[in-house]
């Protein structure tokens, strides 16, 4: 048979690495003929619009680009399927481009939405009487996905940004003068990518000295407290915070006295970090900066976690291996058996069960002022971000693989 | 005799690899007994808080921490001298501090104000009849100081930003709409770090199909018609600007029509990227993004140009030698002698002929439609980020080096 394999949501430096897993362990069957790639996720399978990978991925250097390549190689999309019942169109056209192709496997590496389609399309399937398995493989940075110890793609995702934070902890620290730096990290819901600074700790860094999570409450007194007592002890404090922590709208508002809107009528033109700069500034009236670290988040393959793209290609070729063994409407998933030695194996779960839903950080793993995190949490990380793959460069540059 | 050397200004990715510079070169001279460290800059020759840098450095690998650790490891200021008939309190301060060290020769890593400090103080010293001299050695990434080729520290933050922009390039492209992405890049006069993401094109990237400079004129019409032009030929516009460029208040104003000043009466709560940004929402009506690089440029040294490195060293270990040789008020200079291969020979120059000045971008290596940059600057760019140096890690972070 011949199977497609696709990908969803948000970039990560980890999906192509899943791409490749899915790709090398399906050349290894001899159950399976060719390894199609769809287009823009679901997109290309809706639309028929297909590419055959062996011949983009025609020898081990290529697949080798692929891995330090970013983002999403066969591009993404953000489409939700809707129910069958109310609308059996895009299930009817993937149906046609799986038998047009032959195609018995459909792989589809994403996020909780992806889970809601691989539970739906293959629900539907099955009803239909098809005979073709839907695997899912999980990504994202936000590390949000439930039953799974953790996602491919957050553990390089949780590399750069401890090693980016403590380059800004240098960069912070020149001046003889009072400072405070704010860093805005990604996490609308979950705090993890936020909570991953921590392990600079181990290193023997003691900032970020602050860091706060979208699962705890947020309160801007509490918060200009939290920095008074931190400058007591030191000049340059540094404090990293989720851009989803539960500023109200009272709090910032009364932050923007002066009604800050944008000609949209939207009440920020920044996120959180800009909002919380200018607090700091008007009432602690000492240097402050805020940093986003935006896209560059999940986009920095140059920075990935060595162990993240082994374990993002391991957890691809045993999705290859589930829908060969018959499973389908699963989700692959990580179970952490210890810490030190770090060890996983991979398993799965129904990805019904993860569809729309967000596993959000331990509230046990927060400490009593939430304003910080515990140990706990940094035994939890660490192993995740270890390892530099080697990055093959060409004019003193990444190279990056394209289709 | 003794020496002394100081850090001073913004941080960057080479300026302890200067420092580690002028201490291996003191080593290897017989005339040379200690290197003391003076600390946030020439604040720490007019206190006296100075530090026994052998202490400090007392192996290779702790030199070889301090190469692989971004901003000054003794610290920096922005203090200029007042001159010296205005005020000569802080010069007796620092000639006191001299004197009773035993110092012969004192070295300021800095930029143009830096330059200012050693034209002053080293006029002041000798019209005293102080046989102290005082040495120059440049730094800034905004690679603006005249008569040098370019500055240390400018190479890498260069290969930070191509490196970056190249994933953010990636991350932008994976949807099948149509997007803009605009990146503000560092550079408040000069366009030097904002043109050398051209570099991308060599490894066939036609991104960023715009980049914008302070030294051009800027109109948001002809912006919007540059946008407009390359969105018929990509799907996904990546756009560099300079956060300098010559926006006008007016232009500007009516973008924000509604009037937004922050409490405190700025006219923007963020920079050029995001005003950009609401510009090209509101009249091009696509999907759009702004993403400020900020600190990250500057103190990115997991990602150093290995040549920007080495060079620094080097420059560093020239102003020791050129002390000896009794230069004084002089800052060191690379003269580029070959592009391919690359050549450079270290010279030096008046320091005050560089203090307070600003070396722009070539406006010969401008498009005629002020929209880009021409190869001949990539020729310029290309030696100055090669090679990666080997980051030593631990719990797989970088290992940062502390005074």
């Amino acid at each position: 048979m011949n199977i497609a394999v696709a990908q969803s949501g948000g970039p990560t430096c980890a999906i192509n690495a899943s791409l490749a897993g899915v790709f090398r362990e399906a050349l290894r069957s001899e159950k399976i003929e060719t390894v199609y790639g769809s287009r823009n996720g679901i997109e290309g399978m809706i639309g028929g619009n297909l590419v055959d990978l062996a011949e983009k991925l025609s020898s081990e250097d290529a697949i080798a680009l692929l891995l330090q390549t970013p983002s999403t190689a066969l591009g993404s999309c953000r489409r939700k399927l809707p129910s069958a019942e109310e609308d059996p169109t895009p299930y009817e056209a993937v149906l046609a481009t799986l038998q047009r192709y032959g195609i018995g496997a459909f792989f589809y590496i994403g996020g909780n939405d992806s889970m809601d389609t691989v539970a739906k399309l293959s629900a539907w399937l099955a009803q239909k009487g098809s005979p073709v398995r839907v695997i899912g493989i999980p990504k994202t940075i936000d590390n949000d996905l439930m039953y799974t110890d953790h996602t491919p793609g957050f553990g390089s995702a949780a590399k750069y940004v401890a090693a980016t934070v403590q380059e800004i902890i240098r960069d912070s620290s020149v001046y003889s003068l009072q400072s405070v730096t704010i860093i805005e990290i990604m996490g609308r819901h979950a705090g993890w990518l936020t909570a991953s600074c921590s392990v600079l700790r181990v290193n023997g860094e003691t900032a970020p000295h602050l860091i706060y999570l979208p699962e705890s409450p947020f309160s801007v007194p509490k918060f200009l407290d939290d920095i008074r007592n931190e400058q007591k002890k030191h000049k340059a404090v540094v404090v990293a915070v989720s851009e989803g922590i539960p500023l109200s709208e009272d709090e910032s508002g009364s932050a923007f006295s002066s009604g800050v809107t944008d000609p949209f009528g939207h009440k920020y033109l920044s996120g959180v970090g800009k909002c919380l700069e200018h607090i700091v500034r008007r009432e602690l009236h000492c240097k402050v900066r805020s940093i986003e670290l935006n896209v560059m988040q999940r986009c920095s393959s140059h920075l990935a976690s060595l162990t993240d793209l082994e374990e993002a290609q391991q957890i691809g070729a045993s999705a290859v291996r589930a829908a060969l063994a018959g499973e389908t409407g699963k989700m692959m998933t990580f179970c952490r058996t210890a810490d030190r030695p770090y060890a996983v194996r991979i398993d799965s779960v129904d990805a019904g069960s993860v569809a729309n839903k967000e596993r959000l950080f331990p509230t046990e793993w927060i400490n009593g002022e939430q304003n910080n995190v515990l140990s706990d949490a940094i035994d939890y990380f660490l192993p995740l971000i270890q390892g530099e793959p080697v990055i093959r460069t060409q004019n003193g540059l990444p190279v990056h693989f394209s289709v």
